[in-house]
């Protein structure tokens, strides 16, 4: 749908319905989301969100799209460890904002109910994960990790405690997670945990 | 509550409601779940229920005291690889049979709206977390781990992939997660990131 004949005017549209989509699901929720109240809510026009959004899974994809894009801390400094912990304490700021744990959280809780939401939940974290293992492929590529590490693996592992503590046991996510996370995911990697090749009985 | 006087009869009452709850939850969900609606299901005089549970939350909580009792694989063979390693295969076990992912996946769901069933989940994982811990508290004491590692932090990090693979990132527990999750923990334990001593920045 993005053209480059559209331009500013669309752009302008783009982050008007982002900003809708994640009020409303903080405050209605995903059951009610829909282009129209997205529009009533932006201003805009219904008939052009509707154009470009066709449904409550395209307004939370473009929201999505948004978070994988501004939220993800990546680094490219050659230290494994640099990396990864800029990646983690990318998270705990990420989630220090109550709305964006909300926004996350409704998703959630939406996917539950949802396969569309699922999906686009899916898609997400998939988008999120590969985005977020270049460290860890380039820490491959230079032998500082065994050759056939998984790399997504040791991203699951960094981001697990987060998710883990903010939507399963419901705890705080203390100053300390953040370089736990990254220092336990990096300890296992070095320890071939995460290796293909690893037998599960070995 | 609970009485030697009442005996067995008593304990028959508990298992059904137990039952009936269980059911009541992964069909029909947390915010129509009652004393009333589960007497009913399970056939029991709607006072004989109240009496002992008189709300959802009491409902929830000798469900999840099930649960606790007998779902977690505590073994003490002496070797924390394989005590972990048993606890970790009981997880995948215990959430290989789709309703008991449903009731916690519909707990953790109802946390979000309901102050009451969130104290209620997470009373349930902190005496989870603190059973659980054990085998990593013998390994303390016995000079396998570091001396001021957090036995907590062990568990939550052996127990973190499976919830977030199963209710974030919605990916399937595949055969050598297990493995993999008690492996993980061991080895960053091992490496002393979960030392409560550990500095920030170390």
């Amino acid at each position: 749908m993005e053209s480059s004949v559209v331009g500013r005017r669309t752009d302008g549209v783009r982050a008007a319905v982002v900003a809708a989509t994640r009020d409303e699901l903080v405050e209605h929720g995903y059951a009610t989301l829909s282009p129209e109240r997205v529009a009533r809510r932006a201003g805009i026009d219904v008939s052009t969100v509707h154009e470009r959004w066709s449904d409550a899974d395209a307004l939370v994809d473009v929201l999505l799209d948004e978070f994988a894009q501004h939220e993800l801390v990546l680094l490219s400094t050659g230290s494994l460890e640099t990396d990864l912990r800029a990646l983690s304490a990318g998270i705990a700021a990420l989630y220090g904002v109550p709305q964006r744990r909300e926004v996350i959280g409704e998703l959630v809780h939406a996917a539950a109910g949802s396969p569309r939401a699922a999906e686009t939940l899916r898609r997400f974290w998939a988008r999120r994960l590969a985005n977020a293992a270049a460290p860890v492929r380039r820490a491959i590529a230079a032998g500082e990790l065994p050759p056939d590490t998984d790399p997504l693996e040791v991203i699951r592992a960094l981001g697990a405690p987060f998710y883990y503590r903010m939507f399963i046991t419901l705890e705080p996510l203390d100053d300390a997670l953040a370089d736990r996370a990254a220092a336990a995911a990096i300890a296992a990697a070095r320890a071939g945990v995460f290796a293909t090749s690893r037998s599960p009985t070995g």
